[in-house]
């Protein structure tokens, strides 16, 4: 079976979409020697086709009516890039429950109902390709899908928000506050006017999820994934924690213990000499350990319009070429890890605490003695500023491995005490170098 | 089609065959679920079958006779993991002519004649899979062949070989000799007891052409790469570097220059906020640049047992789940973009020199005369130290870009002049932050 012209759908013309269906249009020639066959886009769904689109992609292409679009018969492949997880889940499984293959960018939908999505997908013997649902631009899906695969994955710590890597690293750098540094990010056009989903660990969460479902092979949705934000993260955070040798990143990280997942997206110190910690701006990257690979590292633009074109074309390529040649997408391996998905009250990591006391004796003997108490070894204090006028004294505690539940044990008994003024901060410390 | 088990010859046991053979054998029941059918080693081909071989493999599978392996009619997967050119391409040679798939690490035989063996593949309709034949456990090889297709690439810049990255940062962190480092590095296993291959950069030229070949939609041998080892770096070049703000680094450089390719290995000053700069040790790194995806970085282990098994396995595993799958494997793209290849002497780059002349008034004119008449601008000149007992001093030169061929001529007429001593070394300047 062959076909001369594979008749793409596109669903969404937001940034990523115009750019897209830009390629399509402008590179049409070359993009016809990449897949052995020519690509022709049939339709483009916008919600308000009265909105000026961009010049290169025709105006009788456009249209409302995604129902049409998704039920063309001269649409083989649909590419879904309108975000959100309704009414495009909708669309994606009705493409595939058609028999047509799918190119997704949608991480929401991948993490709440990836499971059911690719079983569609392989029981109609089609492909659903989310290259660009996470990591953007860099290659990780397909990595992770063929060229890892003989691993056992012990970790993945990644950079996978480029909103918020931006403002860390404005606060880090600049030493500028949370709000200041995400009005900075809003005016470049890094962050939307409701910032929620980035700054709150929901989008990671999601990207979290999409990663750890391939890598562990144990189905993952946004939901098993524990979130942290980044905006009760101070100026002062990022200097004492440059003092004590660590950057701050909003980290999403799955680590398997065992027959358990523990699954997080929070903000961690990290050692400065670890490549997570020189990532800036808005790249991303993904470091994967796997038993066989140790540790590899992608390093990219986790966004933006034309690196997410980059793996969203890359899909259509390859859904292309496999209708071209006759080719059945590859099944999912069989293998299910059955990992359960580790509380977080069970986690056992390194803790950063900066806390306001009292300035005076025997304030940290009874703070060494709520930590003692419970288990949490300190492994270093520092006072780091005392205010004459307010008689207080701000004090960092950096422990030893120890367990969550105790830590926030920990965090209530020190409220509790007369000297506390203020338990400012707990932060996680994370990434052996 | 289908099968219920596929056959496995394998071909050299050195220490990535001997990992292989390990886990075919040891996680025999986890690869068959991941590739949804049994992987049976079938038979092991060595040079000397007197020698000790590793115990997990049964001594019966173990032979020297490798048309035996490759011919038997149970063997549908041939994995070539000898090395060197002969004969290990007859045998991938052979075993694509009879229709089996081929798994290969081998950089010199797909460098030499990967165009061939790749068509070959194609015409039996077979897979040729090679993900470990550049940058030993890093997915690129997949990456370049899928994820990033969509793209034109621009360029790579890539540290491809562990030994002399090892040896570079030995003698950048220690300020030791090239010999020293050469030494620690033979004690340690990362460097072999003739280590020519590695240090004069014949190995990063394989695979540089092999990934280039992908990248660039054009047929690249090992010969058409231009290369110069490491030998004659000095430990002064690194802390000269190093005060002007460079890295020394060993780079695999591609770049598409319209239409033609610039092709070289070389050592580059490197500037330190570069992330090909911070990649130290046996560590590998292949930074691609793509008009969609901007600059996108695969970090990791780039040799030993285990990270080359980690990509062989890869490679078994998709052989044989298309086999199991009756999967036809995928055709090569028809875009042949038919660069020509740019001649060393047409490199427009900066460059480094250190010499040592008279130490007199005058020479600085004029060795600024014998550069400016070639065109070469000069962007700065430091005095580094000058010799009283012999009246010599030390002079850094970094120029702005200038043509190689220049700086050839420029090189020749600076030895003619009667107040050089020696120009001691020439270095290209490569890397934009």
């Amino acid at each position: 079976m062959s076909n001369s012209t594979i008749g793409i759908g596109l669903l969404g013309m937001g940034v990523v979409g115009t750019e897209v269906a830009r390629n399509l249009v402008l590179k049409a020639g070359r993009l016809a020697q990449q897949a052995g066959v020519t690509l022709e886009l049939k339709g483009v769904v916008v919600r308000d086709v009265s909105r000026i689109r961009d010049s290169a992609v025709p105006a009788r292409l456009i249209t409302a009516d995604a129902r049409a679009v998704v039920d063309d018969p001269g649409v083989q492949v649909v590419v879904e890039l309108m975000g959100g997880l309704r009414p495009a889940y909708d669309y994606i499984r009705m493409a595939l429950s058609q028999g047509k293959h799918v190119v997704t960018a949608n991480k929401e939908a991948l993490a709440t109902y990836g499971s059911e999505l690719v079983g569609l997908a392989e029981e109609r013997q089609v492909s659903l390709l989310y290259e660009a649902s996470a990591g953007g631009g860099i290659p990780i899906i397909g990595p992770l899908h063929k060229d890892l695969l003989a691993n056992e994955t012990s970790s993945i710590h990644a950079i996978i928000n480029g909103t918020t890597n931006y403002i860390l690293t404005r606060m880090s750098q600049e030493g500028t506050s949370f709000q200041e540094a995400l009005v900075q990010a809003q005016e470049l056009g890094y962050a939307e006017a409701d910032p929620t989903n980035d700054i709150e660990g929901t989008d990671a969460a999601y990207k979290l999820a999409i990663l750890s479902s391939l890598a562990f092979h144990t189905p993952v949705t946004g939901g098993d994934v524990y979130r942290e934000g980044i905006s009760r993260l101070a100026a002062v955070d990022f200097r004492y924690a440059g003092e004590l040798g660590y950057a701050i990143k909003l980290l999403a990280i799955a680590r398997r213990e065992d027959s358990a997942l523990s699954l997080r997206v929070h903000p961690c110190l990290v050692p400065q000499e670890h490549l997570l910690a020189k990532v800036d701006g808005v790249f991303n990257a993904i470091e994967v350990e796997g038993d066989l690979v140790g540790r590899v590292v992608f390093h990219g633009r986790g966004a933006g319009p034309k690196p997410t074109a980059s793996a969203v074309l890359g899909d259509i390529l390859e859904a292309a070429r496999s209708i071209a040649e006759g080719r059945k997408p590859p099944r999912r391996a069989a293998l299910d890890n059955g990992l359960r998905m580790l509380p977080i009250h069970d986690l056992v990591t390194q803790y950063y605490f900066r806390v306001t006391v009292a300035d005076r004796a025997g304030v940290l003997a009874k703070i060494a003695t709520v930590l003692g108490d419970l288990n949490i070894s300190i492994a270093s204090v520092i006072q780091k500023a005392s205010d004459e006028a307010s008689q207080t004294a701000e004090l960092v505690i950096m422990t030893h491995p120890a367990r969550e539940a105790h830590v926030r044990e920990a965090v209530g008994r020190m409220r509790g005490l007369d000297e506390m003024v203020e338990v400012s901060n707990v932060l996680r410390v994370e990434g052996r170098v």
